[in-house]
């Protein structure tokens, strides 16, 4: 690939910490422009320094608050951080433009700290893909700490939670079915529970209905047992803080656990597995769609389905054999 | 393709509304197993004639005791019934398989409703197409209405939904941004809104919000515009039936409007162009990453990633290079 000057300068102040820079290249992303793609490629080799930690729960379980605290925690040690706001409930919800440049405001003098956030663009898929190369981004920054906060629900979330180290789910008592939830599947992706608003009457069951399915569950193969943690009212300082404290030690402890038990790279390989499968979606479907849609042989397909002429799996069968060796 | 007596009496009996046989197809299309799709393509042609209702909200919104009380309220007027509800938050919630249960006994009496639900299984997509293929199963089951119940949050709920001829947007007062929501994007895939639990505090300033936005919206292309329906009580039986009755009435009206004006072609189309771009995925990506992970590739692969060798982009570059054209 032949240098351009103008795009290693932008790189080398992407890596050298520069905001706007940065937050230039995440909108590009956002955007799919073809730059953006040619920059993550250059940027890719300087990633892997980051712990990433992603942050997920049902809405309404706090989730903001929490990592608005744990940035001051994580500070407070000194280490830089990054935090990438997920929302793909676009058609529900609008907060997450609102909910980051609240945030950025309150970190707009720290330096160490750069939080954005992503939203859903456009029709097919995609914001996986983005999430994963804004974490890029922030970690050729330079941030020691990246969390990725999304919420909980839908495929898409617990792919874009296939690009953490370090996962925690974040619950509120009261909530209805968490432990048929838990049963359901959260279980194999959580390394971290957070029992929020634990002063909220029906902690102490969730808590010891977790402990059960916690304890019937199998080890996992690096041989972590989830801790559960109990954090206060965040109106109520003190035991706030204590159980933010050891929710900030316990993402640490696990960082830590991965890299003393050698696991960290399975970890690694299993983000990186999910980063191919997306970078195949974008280089080998969307050509084809796009090159179907810009010839109007997708009109004419669509018009030959409406009138049961064919089928779509024939169709794409048809299309298969045109584009594929 | 060659004839296959015993898959040919399969399609026969689902398409006598055979239960059994469908429920069966439902599972397999689940599972991904290839004759599932064979049945699809046979299936297609003789499917066109149901009218699909998507309905969509926040997670506790009300939706299914809407759609239980629908059942009932279509049943009256002798239409067959076919719901499929989708439930793609499986990491949070485990509701569906069980509320499925619950339905189908209440209508077990009845061969003229079919409830079936879905979960997501798997790791990658797949999820919107497997709905889509349960709905044609029960459209060559020939039921006259089929609801598509699914949670409103995130991109593959969207997708969902874009199977459908008529989207039903659910509100409940209370729930925080709602409008804010509605400015977000709500307002283009909503062909008519209800305001549930129209009872609790709040909903008079709902509606008055959301008649604001819709007043300020472009005219639909099909010259449509989006009533709102209160629906109070469910407990409450004679408000909640009005308002209930309105709402079937709204539903089978907005089906006659795009029939009258000629734009049900155009639903159809858009429902069409999704279901190539599924059973795209489907045939085209999904065998690559078959290969690529039967051969051990992709092992190899997720190595030289991790160890930043490479990136995701040349990888998935280099990729297409070997499997297009």
């Amino acid at each position: 690939m032949p240098e351009n000057p103008e795009e290693t300068e932008k790189l080398r102040r992407i890596r050298g910490g520069d905001v706007r820079m940065a937050s230039r290249l995440i909108r590009n992303l956002e955007d799919r422009l073809p730059e953006a793609k040619r920059a993550i490629k250059r940027i890719f080799p300087h990633t892997g320094g980051a712990h990433v930690v992603g942050i997920t729960g049902s809405p309404g379980a706090g989730k903001s608050t929490l990592v608005d605290a744990l940035i001051a925690a994580f500070r407070k040690q000194s280490k830089t951080v990054g935090v990438l706001a997920v929302d793909p409930t676009s058609p529900f919800t609008g907060g997450a433009i609102l909910g980051d440049r609240i945030r950025m405001q309150r970190h707009a003098e720290d330096p160490g700290v750069f939080v954005r956030s992503l939203a859903t663009r456009g029709a097919l898929g995609g914001l996986a893909k983005a999430a994963g190369d804004a974490v890029h981004v922030m970690d050729a920054m330079g941030k020691a700490i990246i969390m990725v906060e999304t919420v909980g629900t839908g495929q898409q979330e617990v792919e874009i939670i296939n690009h953490s180290h370090t996962v925690v789910v974040v619950l509120v008592p009261g909530m209805g079915d968490e432990i048929q939830a838990i049963k359901a599947g959260i279980m194999e992706i959580a390394d971290i529970f957070v029992v929020n608003k634990a002063d909220r009457d029906g902690a102490a069951q969730l808590i010891s209905e977790l402990t059960a399915v916690l304890n019937m569950a199998p080890e996992t193969p690096e041989g972590w047992r989830p801790p559960i943690i109990r954090i206060g009212n965040a109106f109520d300082p003190v035991p706030f803080s204590q159980g933010l404290d050891e929710l900030a030690g316990a993402i640490a402890g696990h960082y830590r656990h991965l890299v003393d038990t050698g696991t960290l790279g399975d970890r690694m390989r299993r983000k990186t597995m999910v980063e191919i499968h997306e970078a195949l979606r974008d280089t080998i479907l969307e050509p084809i769609l796009k090159d179907l849609t810009e010839s109007g042989e997708m009109d004419r397909v669509a018009e030959r389905l409406v009138r049961k002429e064919t089928d779509p799996y024939t169709i794409a069968e048809e299309i298969a054999r045109r584009f594929l060796k």
